[in-house]
């Protein structure tokens, strides 16, 4: 079916909106709308120019036989700053107060919207960094975890805190949580990391930072080295956190349970 | 900033894909891109043309005051078989089968694109449905339940096995799983689920259908109808499943561990 260029247009978005990450030759496309190189070579152009004006990401093109085109998706600076002043204000309605000083953060963490929006400002900062792995802590990591995967176009690998899982043999550690000072277990199954992998960390919250320090040395099992760690939330921590290098999205820095006043301001990456 | 026709396009798809199931109003974008509405609807009418010669969906209009444009993620018939019979092949690897007779899994549920891929079949065929949540289990679950939440635009709940949840009141409660015909329990935050929502229960595996008719007690507990259940994989069961009414992307029939031999077929929905 011949495509004429407005069509090409739409169809050539959505196919680099969906494969994010990816070198598509343009024999790819040429095949796919039986057009010339050169027309699509003009279309790239369109394309990468709308997305550099709307600051969508980078439209990468590399010539040669073994050339093609590369969408890296990003977020633009003010875009990136108003995308995390609402996560923050949402943060902080005082309903979210939980006894104990929990704060309630199912409902952000459980929609999709919130997530991608997160997850691309992280893949816009780690995006030549050469992460070929996610790993996460199950239950709560996962949700933005899978987001960045997808836009950094890498697998996600599953730390969970249960030993007993049926996914065939499993690398354990045990790891001293930061906050409560308690020796607790994580465990990831073997094959669901790659020896020699380059992972970015990724988290919902940290506090003393225990839990990403067991990820650390749990990905040092697989002989794995740590690209980064980033995590949605980060909270103020009277000692010194396990974790020296990390990147946080929104910073909760005070809770009042008796005012009732939760305070959250931008995390160390904006 | 001014917009042509191809940047608008562009701009437009780039839109579309990241807002699926919502009502953009075509003020929106004669705003965004400083263009006649006349303009704007035709740019509209080419990319629901594009669309739907792609098979990836409807660009549905409405007319008047309150009228707007929304963007309904679908996947072709051919393209759902072709994706469904490739994971089926992936699934067949003898190399998956875990001492006990388990499947290892957690590399295709570590796969955002397959991840992704499958959502959309789900997506397509619950799109007229009007789903307002999707309810999932810890922690295999989340990866499918995210991916058709973000295209489907409804918010998750995440039901998890421990008691212990720092998200405020729960509700609990005891099921019995279907295969082993123990007594376990299941606990979603009182807030994380909206009293009379519309959810959509998604799985990655079904045997006996246990933890599914727990998620569907569940969810008569926050008042909650159910519109459907979907799982990634189904295996065959030699009694009868306690759930009746559901759609599997796969189907699990065999596993000869001595012969080292899976099969693994098209799930109830293809």
């Amino acid at each position: 079916m011949k495509f004429r260029r407005s069509g090409r247009l739409v169809d050539m978005t959505q196919y680099l909106l969906q494969h994010p990450h990816q070198l598509v030759p343009l024999t790819f496309f040429s095949d796919r709308y039986q057009s010339a190189k050169s027309s699509i070579s003009e279309d790239i152009g369109i394309v990468k120019e709308t997305f550099e004006a709307k600051q969508l990401g980078k439209v990468e093109t590399s010539a040669g036989a073994t050339g093609g085109v590369r969408f890296i998706p990003m977020t633009g600076e003010a875009e990136a700053f108003r995308q995390v002043d609402a996560l923050c204000e949402r943060l902080e309605d005082p309903g979210r107060i939980l006894p104990g000083g929990y704060l309630y953060m199912m409902d952000i963490i459980g929609d999709p919207k919130v997530m991608n929006e997160m997850a691309r400002i992280l893949a816009s900062h780690y995006r030549n960094t050469g992460v070929d792995a996610i790993m996460t802590m199950a239950t709560k990591g996962i949700p933005l975890a899978y987001a960045v995967a997808h836009l950094l176009n890498v697998p996600v690998s599953i730390v969970r805190h249960e030993q007993r899982i049926t996914e065939g043999s499993i690398v354990s550690i045990n790891y001293v949580s930061g906050s409560k000072k308690q020796i607790q277990t994580m465990s990831l199954a073997r094959r669901s990391l790659k020896a020699g992998a380059h992972v970015l960390i990724i988290d919902d919250f940290m506090k003393a930072g225990g839990t990403i320090r067991g990820m650390m040395d749990l990905a040092e099992e697989f002989n794995a080295s740590v690209a980064g760690v980033a995590v949605l939330t980060e909270a103020v921590h009277e000692e010194e956190k396990l974790v020296s290098d990390y990147i946080s999205l929104t910073k909760l820095s005070a809770v009042d349970v008796k005012e009732r006043k939760i305070t959250v301001e931008r995390g160390n990456l904006l």
